[in-house]
């Protein structure tokens, strides 16, 4: 089968590339509110695409409510012939991300250019171009095995406010939750390594934001006659603040490592082998200094696997020029938790009110308020059935080891397992270099090939799994 | 003599109050550019005022220079008929607070009132009424010793920019070192305890003003994508601030506490005897919670005594509404370092520096900027002989014992030391509750008199002490 997959590709990358180009020009901007109808067309654009490419259902879901209307998703359902099939889910989104500042860009965001190999538009990489290829990769793999309906279940939900924070995407699978039903998630969204290394991330750490507020006096008091003898909310946030770590980087919230997961050898040894260049990595930053953090574990490690506490934000007192000898009234801090596998955001809140209620000096007043549940952290270990069938479609496609990453951040991965209770596997062909989320957006056309590819044997990698994703059922 | 200077007060308080009430009137107000010819009425007002009661010299000094000019000062003397006297002169200022929010006010704070006992305006008495009680006292003195010149040489400088901070008045005191030369200085710009518990400031604190800035990556840093392996500005920052203090509340900076002077037993001894109470201080502190500061000292002794710092300012990336969950560029504080009797300004800031040099957290650039020179603190202790005069001569005013305090802030007094060389002691009758700088600026009409009894008294005590001040000159 693996010729004819890919020769059916190359024959259709063109008529591939002229589709992507057409719904590239429609820019679904979903922070935009003016950008509305754009989103509703790119929706009804990749409805009827995939309808055209034999998906029997397609729909275009509304989210959100009457008081809170949102941007629609589109549903797409392909059944296997084989009811005991597993059923798989693709998750990507056609929404996309403003594309200020306008006049840094080579060629207009909405208007697709194809140069070096390159395809050049908003959304090329993230996420339209990836979204597209599953289309190109469902049509090779009918074609290669003379078939009218896929190997597994194929549903695909692609949703319009990704990069609006999905605000109304947690209650659509809920609402959905039995037409979403399925044995395992494909995300598409991510990105490989580097062109000539692929890989697969296997996880994404959640967030926990918050907010330390310190009140001390009811005004500003002067420090000449105070200082040195009232509390100094100022002093009482630096100390909590410089407490959150110890001198080797870890964080001290009683209870914060129980539950996370530790690293295996085998990931460990797998991301070493990941060609990283720590002083080029370092000049991404913008940062001329060391890699600083947690004792024990890689630059890689820490980003991926490790959590954190960061403060975002801080301010109290006098910010403006000039000297103000005062003992001020408030000191505020943001803050924030990247939590990993198998952390619960609502532990870490928690720790984070006791730490404070402990520690917290006397004479001021601390208020912790943490912003919502959080966002869960998603992780699929690199030994179960649905990343090993993801690794070895992908080693197939692409004709060599495939490696494993993690991504430092998250999107709404953590809510399709919560709410759907399937696994994730994430098979995504972007680069770090796509300048996602950034003027002059490309994707390298070729890569979208070997997605395509990728996914066509993925079909049949899990079909092949079989029991081990169905449970039997 | 001591009836005969009472006597001569009581009969000619009433010209002194109108004296006064008419002074003012005038809204010398020196931060605002708007009432510099107000600030010039006051000063010719008061040089007139001193001529009348027959200081042989008086005149009005211009400061600053063409480019920048300053408000007038206003200078007058008297020398004794015994050239060998000691040369005693008296600070104070003529220029006051501004007087916002005006509808706070009971009565225009330029018409001055009277009422249950206090006289009521901007200036009456900081430091207008203080100023004048030594016109009223020096009249009192002669009169009642059948003089015609005072028992020390007396000088008077009254500058008209204090409540500006004193921008002009150390190159004043530089251009006419010769003209001011004297053996002690009297200021008379403080308060009392209370006015049933009078007493005597002994020192000011000084200040050590400066800013800490931290440099991280060039750009904000998405936290998901660099969080944990990258050092944090803020965390840097806070670790540098909250490292200032040890758990005892002490300054950390190595030898902070070296040159300071040690409170004798005799002055805390002093210090206890004051009717302190601590939970209404705390009250006017609108601070519900406790007393806070460095162990082993009460609060008094922290305020006066005790070397601080005191972070007033800090700020750095997302301060404004709802979550960003980035890495900052960067990360501000502004500091101030109280300091006392005999720390200087210029070690406390090379202190900083080498903190912040050893501890700098590494992969973060840190500059500590101080600004200017600082104040010095300024100090008398209470066996000087100048002290000892000041005191007897209240307690023989006022009938009872006088007491010590200290303020925690301070005016230009270390200026008078530094530049004139001749030690401070502080003859001052305002009351906390006077509300200077605020609405409704009062002082005790009675306490005046008393403060013109204490300086008529004074004279005699310096006088006394001649050859322990002169040196025998």
């Amino acid at each position: 089968m693996q010729s004819d997959v890919r020769s059916y590709i190359d024959d259709h990358a063109r008529e591939f590339y002229d589709a992507l180009k057409q719904w590239l020009t429609i820019p679904s901007i979903s922070a935009d509110p003016a950008r509305a109808g754009d989103v509703r067309r790119s929706a009804q654009w990749l409805a009827g695409h995939l309808s055209g490419t034999g998906f029997p259902v397609t729909e275009v879901w509304e989210t959100g409510s009457g008081a809170e209307p949102g941007l629609p998703a589109v549903y797409a359902e392909w059944p296997a012939a084989d009811p005991g099939a597993p059923v798989v889910l693709i998750y990507g989104h056609h929404d996309v991300q403003p594309v200020e500042p306008l006049d840094e860009w080579d060629s207009p965001p909405f208007e697709p250019a194809e140069r070096d190999g390159l395809i050049l538009a908003r959304g090329a990489s993230d996420d339209k171009g990836q979204v597209l290829f599953h289309a190109l990769g469902i049509g090779a793999w009918l074609a290669s095995h003379d078939a009218s309906a896929p190997p597994v279940t194929l549903k695909m939900i692609v949703e319009g406010e990704e990069e609006s924070g999905s605000p109304h995407f947690a209650d659509l699978l809920r609402r959905e939750r039995d037409r979403l039903a399925c044995d395992v998630i494909v995300v598409t969204d991510t990105s490989m390594w580097a062109a000539d290394v692929p890989s697969m991330c296997t996880g994404m750490r959640g967030v926990v934001d918050a907010q330390i507020d310190v009140y001390g006096p009811e005004r500003d008091l002067h420090s000449g006659s105070f200082g040195g003898a009232v509390p100094n909310p100022l002093h009482a946030l630096a100390d909590l603040l410089a407490g959150l770590h110890d001198a080797d980087g870890r964080v001290t919230l009683p209870g914060f490592y129980d539950k996370v997961r530790p690293l295996t050898d085998a990931e460990r040894e797998l991301f070493a082998r990941l060609p990283f260049d720590e002083k080029a990595w370092l000049a991404t930053a913008g940062n001329s200094g060391a890699a600083f953090g947690e004792a024990g574990y890689s630059t890689i490690e820490r980003l991926w696997a490790r959590p954190t506490a960061e403060i975002n934000g801080m301010w109290g007192g006098h910010t403006g020029p000039g000297g103000k000898t005062i003992v001020p009234r408030e000191a505020h801090a943001k803050l924030s938790f990247r939590v990993v596998a198998d952390q619960d955001p609502a532990d870490v809140a928690g720790m984070l009110r006791d730490y404070v209620a402990r520690r917290g000096p006397a004479g001021v007043e601390v208020i912790v308020t943490v912003d919502g549940p959080g966002v869960r952290p998603s992780f699929s270990p690199i030994d179960s059935p649905a990343v090993a069938a993801g690794r070895r479609a992908m080693e197939r496609a692409f004709g060599r080891e495939v490696l494993f990453t993690r991504e430092g951040g998250s999107g709404p991965e953590a809510d399709l397992t919560d709410i759907l209770g399937a696994p994730l596997v994430f098979i995504g062909v972007g680069l770090d270099e796509d300048q996602i989320h950034a003027p002059n957006e490309r994707v390298d056309a070729a890569l979208l090939l070997k997605g395509a590819e990728s996914a066509a044997y993925l079909w049949d990698e899990l079909a092949a799994a079989g029991d081990e994703l169905t449970g039997g059922r």
